[in-house]
């Protein structure tokens, strides 16, 4: 009885002592990768680059071939294990020529207003479109206006991102809908085409684009959508407060061609004890057009890239077999997430862990999780590492649209989540630019990641540890 | 026994039901606050008009006393208990005509550079000074170097500010000696001049102004002191080290004039129960003069104006007096901060809790506190309760300067502590614009700084409540 005591006593030290072991190793290490992320960072040359040197990069577009190339030839110079691009399908949809509107308030009296074609949208006639406005603030409204209400005019959606809710991604969640689907809504009741409030928290003169669905809308039945900035939407409503019969024009020259070849993006350094085990790293390197897509995504798209980076800097030799993944068509398609996804699957490629920059270059608060409750608690334990980075938001949720392909039971998935309150603002917009990143923030984000994936690697996510122990 | 363990068991139930009322009650309050905040806020308003109508608010200028005058209109309009002008005499100090330097390396070969006197400095002669340089990255290296090596030289202090401290204001605090004492310093061993690398983590144009001292050096022996770019300074730098030969030029006509009467700006809701025990709440009104003094620290006027505006606007009526303190001349003096505290010790006025908001309007992060352990113990067990806002950050350090000088035994004193990465880019510098402040950022500070002191003023401080029950 004494001497199982004394055994047991001896187990419980020595595991006190190799968690304290641990600790120190494990914050010596990210130390090691916070500096010199923020002493010799490259992501902000890069994304520089990306921003300043190719431009907004919308799938199928030359600049986003440009950019293809650029980081294949700045992964190669890192020295990783292997770098290779993944050919996939991208659609191509084009702007053509500048948006122009105006609202109407009696011949000849017109005042011009700022929008942008959504993308995907089908073009106006040549001549534009002029038309009387219905304004909603809900997909739902329109059933109850009835296609009498509807028919022939032209919908406007403003219902605003609800300013109160601290998490901007989910006062964005709670209006996408308008955008996304309020085209293929408004067509039902005759509609001849949709302006939509841009999904912006700041009263501003800029629209803000983003993708747009038909769903099974026969073509000939399809009607031109447009967003309108925050100032000329609050404009349009205290206009048609006072006078509902105005008319609004618009006209646009967007077009979809066929799908082109693209490609996604990726390097490897290559596990030295599970190289059949893979870790993900990614963002997406295609983005709207409107700015550069300096914060979407170019900020994800870099910060992976130092990942690897840092990984080779400080010598750290990872066991799983660590991918950085540049995603293309994230945008207006996800058939690079896809792409990736199904091709780990035809090969057999356990993907054990993945993680997505997608949330703009700004200060990190942490992470979200999609995993279970045993991955949890590791990931919990994590914490106290994070601490001297201001790291803190450690929360189950939504991980990103490019990696969700790739799940799989008992797999963990992450999102970086950084600072939100200013994302909206820039977000599909022409002021998606460099000069909105900071080069400090965009660096504490990299790092952040490379130190997860750090602890992951070295840990195990616990759904391969208990195969591997079984 | 067997009813003292019931008597105890209830007692025990009661004080969790308390909690958990209390819990509900306070995360209602602390809910409406943000969402007025965040809905209906006037901080964005107020910082607009006084950075944009008003300008830069250097103690002791006319803009100065505008922004006494605008926010004393603004506080009565607030329906406050009473809102009052505290006379102080303030140092003038003015920049004069825009200041001019140049590299020389040749006879006629000169290259300019952007330079800024800073804030006390005198004015070079009229026709500029001219020297060959010293460059130290530190004080102590003027005492190795020696007289011989400076003595009719211009000292040149490069010591960047270090970029792998995560907290900026750490990376200040290891940098701010240069600029602080380095003309006094250099002084003593014949230096006819310095120039101080700016106070900034990013590489720019802009020169970053601040205060500095002579100590007692007499007048004539006062030497003139700017600070050069980030930019400015690696060019000089690396020029340096080609032609150590080469000479600095510069020329400013800034000027220190007798002191002026100005006044710190105060309003209060008396309190309900402890109408004698004041909570104060404050930023600072003056500002540098080469930008508008958006984040330093317009930013914490408005936010310490709408921590009383959320209070009447959601009906909560505080038990103690809660003061919004808007201090005079923390820049060039902090004759506010002493006045302030000089008169509440004068009137024998008892001050429990005072919080500063003087680190920019950026997203709010949590508080420093600087108070004794039973009461950073009672702060700590608030934090569940700021979670939803990501309010992380409660730890012990320092609070402000201009609430320091009302510290006394078992006082709590608190500086609201935003997201610090990108204060540096600004702080003292030309680009420290109202378009550098994002609307939402600054509404989550005044509201995390409502909230705190909404708790602070409900359950009291531990000091005082410990006083109250013996």
């Amino acid at each position: 009885m004494k001497r199982t005591l004394f055994t047991l006593t001896l187990v419980f030290m020595a595991s006190l002592l190799q968690a304290q072991s641990n600790y120190k190793k494990d914050s010596t290490q990210l130390k090691a990768i916070y500096n010199e992320a923020l002493l010799n960072g490259k992501s902000y040359d890069w994304l520089d680059h990306l921003s300043n040197e190719i431009g907004g990069r919308l799938s199928g577009s030359l600049n986003a071939e440009k950019a293809v190339k650029y980081t294949k030839a700045e992964l190669e110079s890192l020295g990783l294990d292997k770098v290779w691009l993944q050919p996939v399908m991208v659609p191509k949809w084009t702007r053509g020529q500048k948006e122009y509107a105006y609202i109407e308030t009696g011949p000849g009296q017109t005042s011009t207003t700022d929008i942008c074609a959504l993308g995907g949208s089908v073009p106006t006639p040549v001549s534009g479109i002029k038309a009387q406005l219905i304004e909603v603030t809900s997909l739902d409204q329109l059933a109850t206006l009835g296609r009498d209400k509807i028919e022939g005019k032209i919908v406007f959606y403003n219902r605003p991102m609800q300013a109160d809710l601290v998490n901007t991604f989910a006062a964005y969640g709670g209006c996408v809908d308008q955008r996304y689907a309020g085209a293929m809504e408004a067509a039902k009741y005759g509609a001849v085409a949709v302006v939509v409030r841009s999904m912006n928290l700041r009263s501003d003169d800029l629209p803000h684009t983003g993708s747009m669905t038909y769903g099974d809308t026969p073509a000939n039945q399809r009607i031109p959508a447009c967003a309108i900035s925050t100032n000329g939407a609050d404009y349009l409503s205290s206009a048609l407060k006072i006078l509902p019969s105005l008319y609004f024009y618009f006209k646009q020259s967007c077009r979809t061609f066929d799908d082109v070849l693209s490609h996604n993006v990726v390097g490897e350094i290559t596990g030295s004890q599970y190289p059949n085990k893979y870790m993900v790293v990614g963002g997406h390197l295609d983005s709207w057009d409107l700015g550069d897509g300096s914060h979407d995504d170019g900020a994800g798209v870099v910060q992976s890239m130092e990942v690897l980076r840092l990984f080779k800097e400080i010598g750290y030799q990872p066991k799983h077999s660590i991918r950085v993944v540049l995603f293309m068509n994230e945008e207006n398609g996800l058939r690079g997430g896809n792409k990736y996804a199904e091709e780990a699957r035809l090969k057999n490629e356990k993907h054990v862990f993945a993680l997505e920059s997608d949330a703009g270059g700004f200060t990190p608060r942490g992470f979200s999780f999609d995993l279970d409750d045993e991955n949890f608690k590791q990931v919990e334990s994590w914490k106290p590492l994070f601490k001297p980075y201001l790291i803190h938001y450690f929360e189950r949720g939504g991980s990103g649209a490019d990696i969700g392909p790739l799940k799989e039971d008992g797999m963990v998935l992450a999102g970086l989540r950084p600072d939100s309150q200013r994302y909206f603002d820039h977000h599909h917009a022409a002021n998606d630019t460099f000069d909105a990143v900071n080069k400090r923030e965009l660096e504490l984000g990299g790092a952040s990641m490379a130190s997860l994936v750090y602890l992951m690697d070295t840990y195990g996510t616990k759904t391969e540890m208990t195969v591997i122990k079984n």
